[in-house]
């Protein structure tokens, strides 16, 4: 499976994202650091142009506005044309009509491969409310080893009600397509107080998927491990007097360095 | 006093920022460290409802634009009529008529608590003109031993005027109300070598009043002091061959791990 | 010649930056850990005041949009007027057209002083379209042991028509005027893995400049000598397990300390 990862490495593609600029740069530098290479690129003029240029767009409305959206449908819009894949991270719908509305809306182009987002978010995509608190999943809704078989139906009924893969991520991650629901135990508590591991995370799924168009599951099953496993690993690097600032540049640092082989070992998942 | 630190882990509220694209990593990340939440959006269309889920609003001009202006009118209007504390950081007031205006259009919504600021900002807020130089306090206006008594004075008589508590950060920092002024002298000259470490401690200053609305003279002081506190232990930890983008994660890590207790010990600071 | 360095130091330039959202806080600290202070303004309607203030401007067009492109040109015109050294990095010209011709506007109103691209950029300028590869230059335009004379008489022949300094960095970095070009020959390729290393490059070459007014050849040389070996001197302090993030800290931590004696010892240029 995890031929993948080393897929990234041999074909560079190029990821074009419309992003936040809270976590703009943590993204870009992950992006190079698995292999892939990063343009951000997010006025209308342009962005049909760009995603042209590039082998997959990764679109996260974590700071949306009136200026970027039309962009973002126009790059979605572009990119479903060409048969590039689409990642959609809907950062925070649930918390304000706006947010839920544009990724209904992005949804909507028909362009999407794959949705990375916590629990509440996709919650929200299907039942048009959720219980998003700011940008963090409700405790309600967390997916636990009590709700898991549950969870997993939730997670392939999303993916064909959405037409997409679905990649829910928190304590435990579901990666789902219709047939098919990846569980996976990988990564760490503190990941959670680090801001824009959920980004970093779209972001790998876009090189990977990229990278492996055939297969888009598996693609998106080994980013959402491999971010799992870095976090392991850069908390075993961490110093006594570190906190999340060092462990989010050891993530970054740790992708950079990470092999197929270190994920084949490290990977703790299940298929049902 | 420091119990207002332990507060913020025990109620970890959700801080709405609209905030500077420069520093708004650190400023999620210190967010983060100090044991809040932050949710960034500046778009107008959504950022009544962000706030209303918000416990607290934190204003920085930073790099404010025609966009964001009425956002942060609209946010700090909402977060008033909600009775959620205001801070407001006006970087740059004094540099330029735009940052001068809208600092003081924030202030004239009635719903600030709390200014955090150099010395030149805040004497751009009463005076209406400052020396500020781009983003940094005029030398000729710095709080100093000398001037220390009138300094005072002068913070009260800001908070009087601008009827909010007012923070004003430098060598010496002070924190007041009408009635009193912490004088506050935690902190290492390094810091201001380091982009952010203004719009972070106003950060930590609205997680501190958020988690303590009933004592907001004491949590604005506590926040003070944590990010000088941290700027001093974030410098022993560094390396000879490390500089300022080591020390700004250092920082962040430091807020991480920072208790009541070591702020107790290493707080200093006197009331007049 | 590496007392240009130790200019910025005493002088303390106030640099104006419109840029990407990207790069944005690297861009920043670097400024900072050079000697020279940053200030970020980017609103119409206050540009032409930040750099009436400033002692130079850098404009980089990473994520350019129709809110910043005519405060880049009004901010290029003031500081004309002032006769304040303008940097102009056209990230990613020859990608998009608005890229392309945004970069053309800005140098037509003729205040540019230098402009820093990779070298598919730099083409770009002059023959209209290019080879860019996102923001990354093209395998093909590479500058080479073996196209090196006919790469140095084209940085010349752009110098003379463009009418400004050019700094095209990449394995090799060519710094030229009219007369004179500078082949430098410091950096690592892991340089290249890193995010926002030529933004932060054109930031050195902008303060370098402004405090040298009268020599601005020797400062952008200075700049681009400067960065390629904070990259080696990174390099060299990373442990086994770290990565681009690690580097790029390390990079701006390298700045903060390096002096005209160690930029004297390291330095590796021929003049042609």
């Amino acid at each position: 499976m995890f031929n993948t990862w080393e897929n990234i490495r041999k074909t560079t593609p190029l990821i074009h994202h419309i992003t936040n600029y809270v976590t703009v740069n943590d993204v870009a530098n992950i992006t190079l650091a698995c292999g892939a290479s990063p343009v951000m690129a997010d006025d209308a003029e342009e962005v049909a142009e760009i995603t042209q240029l590039a082998s997959g767009l990764c679109l996260n409305i974590g700071t949306l506005n009136q200026r970027t959206i039309p962009a973002m449908l126009s790059a979605a819009r572009r990119s479903g044309e060409l048969n590039h894949p689409v990642i959609l991270d809907p950062v925070g719908a649930g918390a304000t009509r706006l947010r839920t509305q544009t990724a209904l809306d992005i949804l909507q182009t028909g362009s999407v491969t794959c949705v990375r987002g916590n629990i509440s978010e996709v919650k929200t995509l299907i039942h048009g409310t959720g219980n998003t608190k700011g940008v963090d999943a409700a405790a309600v809704d967390s997916v636990t080893e009590e709700n898991l078989a549950a969870s997993c139906e939730f997670a392939k009924q999303t993916a064909h009600k959405l037409n997409t893969i679905v990649a829910i991520t928190g304590a435990i991650d579901l990666v789902a397509d219709t047939r098919q629901c990846y569980i996976i135990r990988n990564g760490r508590p503190e990941m959670s107080r680090i801001t824009g591991t959920g980004c970093q995370c779209s972001a790998l799924v876009a090189a990977c998927i990229a990278a492996n168009k055939t297969k888009p599951l598996a693609a998106a099953a080994t980013a959402v491990i491999a971010m799992g496993l870095a976090g392991e690993i850069a908390h075993k690097h961490l110093l006594a007097h570190e906190g999340n600032a060092a462990c989010r540049s050891r993530i970054i640092d740790t992708i950079c360095h990470l092999t197929a082989a270190e994920l084949n070992k490290g990977a703790k998942y299940e298929i049902r």
